[in-house]
C-alpha cells in the first residue's frame, strides 16, 4: 500500500520483550559518560578539548538498520520487502551525564548540529542511502530509554512518504508563486505576530498554523537554504541558540516535559533549490496517540497554535 | 501542506490541562453506570433487555467536533481553516463497570458494532459529513480515560488522507488485477498459514505483512463488502465472534495489553464497490511513538508479523 515499515527484530529478544517498557533510571553504569566509553562500539566522530572529549558519535547498539546487509528488493506474491540497508548512530552530546540539552551552552548545541551534519555528509557517500532522520528522544515519555543526553540519526534505502509530501507541496508553492512556501510562512507569520514565539536576527520559533500536538514547534534559520546538509555554520549557530532559548521556555511554562526534536531537510544529495526550507521541529510530549490518530491520521489538538505561543513569549527564562 | 488538525480549544481549559494525565481511576463515580445515567448528555441510542438498558450511545461531554456548528471554509493569508462541524459519540459498551470487551459475549460485541452501524447510517443522512472514524482505546497507556468500556465515533467533514490513499492504492489495484486486494491477500495468507491467527467460515484474523507495530492484527469479514455501514449483520456477527476470541488471545499472550482497535471503511454513502474491503484493526499498545516515527512517518517494528502469528496461534483460550 505504498508504505515501508522497518521490521528490526534484533530490538526485540523476545516476543515478550516490549512488554515492559524499557529501563528509564541508570542501574549504576551509564554507558555515555567518561570513563565508559568501552561499553558502545567504536567511537565514529568526536569532539575534544583540553584532552577529554565533550562529544561523540557512535553506532546505535541496537541498530534499527545496518550498513553491512546487502540491499535487495524481493516480491513474495504481491508482497514487497526490501532488506534493511541503513545506518543507526548516537550523538553522545555533552560529557556531563545529567546536563540537558538546555542547560548546554549554545556553543555545545552547536556543536551538536555541527555532528548531525557531518555525518550526513558522511553518510551521503554511499549511493544506497536516500535520506536521514535525525531526531532527539528527551524523557521516557517520548521514548528515551536513558537520561545521559543524546540524540540519532537513521539512515534510510529510501525517503518516508511524509517527507516527500512535504517537499512535493513545497514545490507546488514555488510553481504557482516562485516563492518558498516557508520564506512566505516566516513573512506572514512576523506581520501577524500571533503564532511568533521569539526572533532574532538569523532564526524565528513559531507555533505552526496546523500544528499537530499542543506546543508543537519550528525552529527555522530566517534565510533561505534547503538542505542541512550544506547549511551555512551561521545558520546552525542562530538555530542553536532560538533552540536553547525555547527549550528553557518550554522546561519552565510546562515544567520540564518530555520532548521530541527533528530535523526537516531535503533527502540526501539533493543541490540547493529554491522551494523547501530546512527546520527544527520540537514537539513536547503531553498529550497520547490514541485510537482516532491511528485510525485517521488526523491530530486533535487541544490548544490553538496562538495561545501556545502567547502562553511561551510570556515565559521568562534567564538567559 | 494538505493536511487537517483538530484545534479543540474545548477539550483544555488552560494551557496547562493536559500537563497531567486525565485521570484513569474512578473517583467513585462512573458516569457510564446504570444510575447515573443523568451524568452524560442525552441519549442518543440505546438497547435494552428486561427493563434494563445494556448498551447506551450519548455526545461526548468533550467533543472534538459538533454538528451544531455552521460549516465554513476561510482563508487567513495563505492558510486555510474550516470551522468544526462534525459529531463525537460516545458508545457505552455494556452495563457492567469492569467488564472488558474481550469479557462480554459475542452477542454483545456484535451488539456494539450494530450500534457503530446504526449510528453511521443515522450520521450520512448529513451531507456535511464525509466520513465516520470508529474506535476503542482500552486502558490508559491507549489513551482511555475512563474504565468502562466504550467506543467512539467521531463523523469528519472531510476524508482523512490516509483513508483516501488507502482506498487510491486498493482501487489501483483493482484497476490492474480485476480483484480486491484485501480478498487477494486473504487467499495468500491463507495459503501461506504463516501471519493468520485464527479463521473461522465468515471471518479472519492476520497479522499483516507490513504491521506498523507490534501485535498489529486485522479483523476481516471473508465475503468481499467495501462499506461497513451496508455490512449484512452476518459479517457483523462473524466479526464479532473473531474479535472476542483474539481479544482473548492478546489478553493472556500480552498480559492485558492496553489496546486500540478502530474500523477501517469506505467515506460515507459510498456505493458498494468492487476494490475496498472493510475491517477491524487492532493494536496492542507495547511500544511508544518516539522521534523517528514523528519525523518519517515510518514505524520501527520488533516483532516481524510472522511471529506476532505464531505467537498467538499458539496462546490456547477457553472458548
Amino acid at each position: 500500500m505504498g508504505r515501508w515499515v522497518i521490521v528490526a527484530p534484533e530490538r526485540a529478544e523476545r516476543p515478550s520483550a516490549f512488554l515492559r517498557p524499557a529501563p528509564q533510571e541508570d542501574h549504576g553504569i551509564c554507558p555515555f559518560c567518561p570513563g565508559n566509553e568501552a561499553m558502545t562500539p567504536p567511537e565514529i566522530l568526536s569532539r575534544r578539548e583540553n584532552g577529554t572529549w565533550t562529544l561523540r558519535v557512535v553506532p546505535n547498539r541496537y541498530p534499527a538498520l545496518r550498513t553491512e546487509i546487502q540491499m535487495s528488493r524481493a516480491g513474495e506474491g504481491m508482497l514487497d520487502s526490501m532488506a534493511g540497508v541503513g545506518a543507526h548512530e548516537v550523538v553522545i552530546e555533552t560529557n556531563v551525564h545529567r546536563a540537558t540539552l538546555a542547560e548546554l551552552p549554545a556553543e555545545q548545541i552547536e556543536s551538536v548540529l555541527g555532528a548531525w551534519q557531518e555525518r550526513m555528509v558522511d553518510l551521503s557517500r554511499d549511493v544506497r542511502l536516500k535520506s536521514v532522520i535525525a531526531f532527539k528522544n528527551h524523557g521516557g515519555p517520548a521514548g528515551a530509554t536513558l537520561v545521559h543526553a543524546h540524540s540519532q540519526l537513521v539512515a534510510l534505502p529510501f525517503v518516508p512518504e511524509v517527507l516527500r509530501a512535504e517537499e512535493r507541496a513545497a514545490a507546488e508553492h514555488f510553481a504557482a508563486k516562485e516563492r518558498c512556501i516557508f520564506c512566505d510562512v516566516i513573512a506572514q507569520e512576523q506581520r501577524e505576530k500571533e503564532r511568533v514565539v521569539l526572533e532574532s536576527d538569523d532564526a524565528v520559533v513559531l507555533s505552526p498554523w496546523a500544528a499537530r500536538s499542543p506546543f508543537e514547534l519550528w525552529i527555522l534559520p530566517r534565510d533561505h537554504h534547503s538542505s542541512f546538509e550544506t547549511a551555512p555554520r551561521e545558520q546552525l549557530r542562530a538555530v542553536a541558540e532560538a533552540l536553547r532559548t525555547v527549550l528553557r521556555k518550554v522546561e519552565v511554562a510546562l515544567e520540564k516535559p518530555a520532548f521530541n526534536l527533528f530535523l526537516q531537510t531535503m533527502p540526501l544529495r539533493e543541490p540547493q533549490n529554491d522551494y523547501y526550507h530546512w527546520r527544527l521541529s520540537l514537539k513536547p510530549v503531553l498529550t497520547l496517540q490514541a485510537g482516532f490518530e491511528w485510525a485517521s491520521g488526523c491530530s486533535i489538538n487541544p490548544t490553538p497554535p496562538e495561545e501556545a505561543a502567547s502562553f511561551l513569549r510570556q515565559t521568562e527564562v534567564i538567559p
